[in-house]
């Protein structure tokens, strides 16, 4: 599961594409990565670099890369590989799911955030009004194609906030995967031991997504930790993990006092926050603010209600929990009080 | 197949969606219709008054419509009802496509056009670069909802844009429906007697999409005179009907001199145009403009061909002809001459 080089691990997804009809659209703090200035790089397609932040995952940009495919006279039947973290890959697949009303694209997720989390399952879309991912589509990419070689450049920030979504994967699927994830050295942050265990929670995720790709249901076992985690993150601007990691706690706090989840989960997961994660940056004072923000996620089903996924116990997930100001408040000041 | 009122008419299509989650988006021109006055108009529902043009058929406006739903704090499990013309559902469908990554829309078509053409099959989008609904994606509303009411009111040029796309079903489907449509009195343009063909039409449509909702082959078949048509449409400013029958000529044409189709239908169609449309507004030396802006067609497989569906007969249409420049201007040249 390594890929020798960008190139050749390419090369299995382009059966049946015309060589001038694929477009590269690619983070540009990896144009020195070794993996794109090497021999074996893919230097043939024209390749549209961008500056990725989550202020410019806008409509702007993926009018950037809308103008980059009509200049290159890309068809319908043509090829987008978007290479980068998930807010890249998010872009690049809303800018191809709407292109001549849709055309193919590829993930090469960079981050082990992106790929954990954004580079399959076919969700895409950017920030609007400040509220996260609210315009998108569902489209799923041809392929996503892994490279370990990637994760070696990560910041350990970066791969915390990637290994989060890992420890939310463990959490809803099974005790098995979430012991291993607890037996990683995060002092070490090997990528060789890693990478197995990035295999298993994308297999997770993918066939979660297939049996509801349009998150109808089932789906929603995967916004654990979510309903709170995006709030926290609008609020602090902090990485998408460590919000989620919060997020999760707060929805463990709400899963142990609700729902009988066991609380040495609880444990487990405040002991990795406070070894590795540091604190929350907010305070009770905040509590209005977040309420408000998680009361616009498009997660609810009625506009006044905050929806949470809550857990039973591990691999024991329960869509669509009706979560109450006092219980949500209640959950918050457990969190700051840590 | 007449609506007593827009009220009982959307009615039973509302079923599991919540009073507050249904908002209105509605073409301008319509603020007087009797159909909207009426005392049994929906006058409960937020609506969103456009004024509707090809050329804000744009970003900005599905924009609007974006901030209209968060306004309203509509959630993906609401509904936006799109009363209007072609324009105006093509546009309220892709807001309803990408608010938070999806959610339902009923389009109500007020033009005998967005009846034959834009209201039901799932294509929406927008014009983008001054190309022809080059944004967009593919998503079928929930309910097409067919009032003969709004027909009343068409001005004879809307009428007949709309006719021209009922001339293209009856060509591609058989000659039953082609020899109804001819037998039609365009000089009285009774709405009654036209009710029949129209469900007709929309039935032909609907069987067609259902086969390839995504235009992967057999969809194609719709694009009858579209390719010369749109190409047409841009550069003379015409009703998309009347653009869509110019380019039938041309497809007619070069299906008479390539297939052997009679050319009788090219004689009895020629006739309906002298007759009711005009000539087109174009001469020979528009001639390069047009095939560039015919290469530039997202229809098109590969950057540099033009891409047709010509007919054998009526009811055999062949899809995915590749039309060549010296063909392309021959069939422009006969049309120019008529």
């Amino acid at each position: 599961m390594s890929c020798e080089t960008l190139n050749s691990a390419l090369l299995p997804h382009l059966e049946g594409v015309e060589k001038d009809q694929i477009c590269v659209v690619a983070d540009k703090c990896l144009i020195r990565h070794p993996m794109w200035t090497g021999a074996q790089a893919p230097h043939e397609w024209p390749v549209l670099w961008l500056e990725v932040t989550e202020e410019n995952k806008s409509l702007d940009t993926v009018s950037r890369i809308w103008d980059f495919l009509f200049e290159h006279a890309i068809t319908r039947h043509g090829l987008l590989i978007c290479i980068g973290g998930g807010a890249l890959t998010d872009m690049g697949g809303f800018a191809a799911a709407t292109y001549k009303r849709g055309m193919n694209y590829i993930n090469v997720p960079t981050t082990l955030l992106a790929m954990i989390d954004a580079s399959s399952g076919g969700k895409t879309g950017i920030n609007y009004r400040g509220i996260k991912n609210s315009i998108g589509a569902f489209a799923v990419p041809r392929a996503t194609v892994l490279c370990p070689e990637w994760l070696t450049t990560l910041s350990p920030q970066q791969f915390l906030s990637g290994f989060a979504e890992m420890l939310k994967t463990g959490l809803i699927d099974s005790s098995a995967l979430w012991n291993s994830l607890l037996q990683y050295d995060l002092d070490k942050m090997d990528t060789t031991s890693l990478f197995p265990l990035i295999a298993d929670c994308m297999a997770v995720k993918q066939r979660i997504v297939a049996h509801d790709p349009q998150e109808n249901g089932m789906r929603k076992v995967l916004n654990f930790g979510h309903t709170f985690g995006h709030a926290l993150e609008r609020k602090m601007q902090v990485p998408h993990g460590y919000a989620v990691l919060y997020g999760m706690i707060a929805e463990l706090y709400l899963s142990v006092t609700r729902l009988n989840c066991p609380r040495e989960l609880l444990q487990q997961l405040t002991r990795l926050m406070l070894q590795y994660y540091g604190k929350p940056a907010c305070k009770c004072s905040d509590r209005d603010q977040l309420l408000a923000l998680m009361r616009q996620d498009k997660k609810n089903e009625h506009a006044v209600d905050i929806n949470c996924t809550l857990l039973q116990a591990v691999g024991a997930p329960l869509i669509n929990q009706s979560i109450g100001s006092s219980d949500a408040n209640e959950a918050l000041d457990y969190l700051f009080s840590l």
